[in-house]
């Protein structure tokens, strides 16, 4: 038989912080495509629009007026999924109908007063402003709840209902199910070997190399060897940190760094802006934030869902939503390609 | 404080089956929607079109020639995602990077020679004997293969490349990582309450009633009290069965006509082509097939995107990707509006 190539032999692989496989399949990006292509990015978001809730000296859906604000602005969501005061549910009648009180807030978070940027397009001190509110962000909520989920939603396609460059906060009463996952595995990890997943895992990355995509002082971002996203990265501090506010200066300035490259590869990638959502797992917080989470480690995932142009995603559907993931490119293919990709971004090489 | 109302008060809920929560906001649905709308359906789907490759007389990608069939159609996917003879990839040289083989088969099951028509336009005859083809082929592959994932994934929305009616039949060497949630839940329930989950959930639901859609002398359809998308169904034997081949003729004939309503109603909802990824869960096959898997239920699962018009999808995106599900109206709300529908198609009655 054939050596072993991961790009020519479908395997599974195992993601040992959320605990789940993936089937690789890499053979099957032969395939032509006829399925559904996304519609082209409307390329003409106006900088300032009166009538978009976001942009400042808006008035929002609840009558509120937004600040004239120039930097970053922090709100209430005002249709939020979370809200303070919901009473409980009550003790569940049986094993098979279980049900709990989740209590909590939504915020959102305006990352810059024009609407026509995004993260890439903005300077370093832009971004490192983003970066200090998402630390004292989760001091804030982490000081009453036991879970800060900081997420950007990026582009139409990835259920994002708004242009204008945000990203939102829930904090909940409840750690929510992946959290549940990354502390069981990192909390098993930590017992058995001694040190945290994840840093092992970073050390072992940069021996390895052929996943990684960037790497700073103080950071990695490499593409996962478990990744189910085609373009799916990891984003980790090279020191143990448990959570964002932990980030010291140099830290925080060189994050901005990383991000804005990291970012303009992506949108390189297929000369778009690059649609994914994307989040920040840290230690819990909350009442128990003073126990022993040292097995955290901080990191941010990015899921980008296009697969072969700015039109053609990778949808998780059938097989994957009833059986299990499945990727149509090798981790280390994806990686290549990400790496060798320029830092200059396309719209500014263009001018 | 207020007393709970599940419509008024978010919370969260257990699923027992897959070992998840759910946050369930269904106030949410209050909130105006601005963001991506899907393209309208293409109504024009010709009958016969000798260039699609699923139609009958047509060539494939491969060269080879389809019979003119006049029922259903199986055969090999052109393109596999899991093919019989791949090597393996050798023992993992870390615990961090664990691969395994994956050996299979994938098959793409035609339902009917027109590319016009869909299951629930389809005569209970001709459903039957899709019914049929399904358990002769979990009966077929299943001799070697310990898994046999059939699933539909129905809409250029849910990521279907060709309109014709169509499943698709994945074997593996290995138990899909969804499937090894379900057995150990049900292995679990078994070992603790001495009967099947899913038998007890039946009949608890049955009691209940605020969640069943449809219910028929042979099975049920209901929303499951954690569903996740706006309007999943389980459908389930009411006997316990294992796997599709135990059905019984009459159990066969009853599962077509349920099978015909729900999608009718389902099509009607919306009045639109219903989108969905589904497909069944039974117990393993394969070598180990003569074991003990008495804390199997047979069902099927229906997940289909569409929340609040034909082009109004739910995303699961962000908070979903990083955190938990979460959706935006009651399962007892979904199930009541599916009940209330009709059970005669919009096609139809508007001739
Ligand atoms: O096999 P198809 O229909 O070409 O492809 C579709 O279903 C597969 C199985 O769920 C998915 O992996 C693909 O992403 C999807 O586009
Ligand atoms: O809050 P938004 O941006 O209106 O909504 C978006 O993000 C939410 C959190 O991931 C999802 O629940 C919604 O389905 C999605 O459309």
């Amino acid at each position: 038989t054939a050596p072993f190539l991961a790009s020519e032999h479908q395997h599974i692989r195992y993601n040992p912080l959320q605990d789940e496989w993936v089937l690789v399949s890499a053979h099957r990006m032969k395939r032509p495509w006829q399925g559904q292509v996304e519609p082209s990015l409307l390329e003409t978001v106006p900088r300032h629009d009166p009538r978009n809730p976001l942009c400042p000296g808006a008035t929002r859906a609840n009558g509120e007026v937004n600040p004239h604000y120039d930097g970053t602005f922090l709100f209430d969501n005002d249709f939020p999924a979370l809200q303070p005061d919901a009473p409980s549910p009550g003790p569940s009648d049986h094993p098979l109908f279980q049900a709990k009180a989740a209590r909590g807030v939504c915020k959102v978070l305006c990352f810059h007063p024009w609407s026509d940027v995004t993260l890439p397009l903005m300077s370093i001190p832009e971004i490192r402003t983003v970066i200090d509110v998402w630390a004292s962000v989760t001091e804030d909520l982490g000081a009453q709840y036991p879970w800060v989920q900081i997420f950007e939603n990026k582009g139409a396609m990835m259920g994002c209902s708004n242009p204008h460059p945000h990203c939102q906060v829930w904090a909940s009463s409840f750690l929510p199910d992946i959290a549940q996952r990354e502390e069981r595995s990192q909390q098993a990890y930590q017992s058995q070997h001694g040190e945290p997943l994840l840093m092992e895992y970073g050390r072992q990355e940069l021996l390895r190399k052929e996943r990684l995509v960037l790497t700073s002082e103080h950071w990695l971002v490499l593409v996962p060897f478990w990744a189910v996203w085609p373009f799916q990265t990891l984003l980790l501090p090279r020191r143990h940190v448990r959570r964002l506010p932990e980030l010291t200066p140099a830290e925080r300035d060189d994050l901005a760094l990383i991000m804005k490259k990291l970012l303009t590869k992506y949108d390189n990638l297929f000369e778009t802006s690059f649609p994914y959502s994307m989040g920040w797992h840290g230690a819990p917080t909350g009442s128990e934030a003073g126990a022993n989470w040292d097995h955290w480690q901080l990191h941010a995932h990015y899921y980008p869902p296009l697969l072969r142009s700015a039109t053609v995603r990778k949808f998780m559907v059938g097989y994957e939503m009833l059986a299990q993931a499945q990727r149509d490119l090798t981790p280390e293919q994806a990686a290549e390609r990400l790496r060798a990709l320029p830092e200059v971004h396309y719209r500014l090489r263009q001018k």
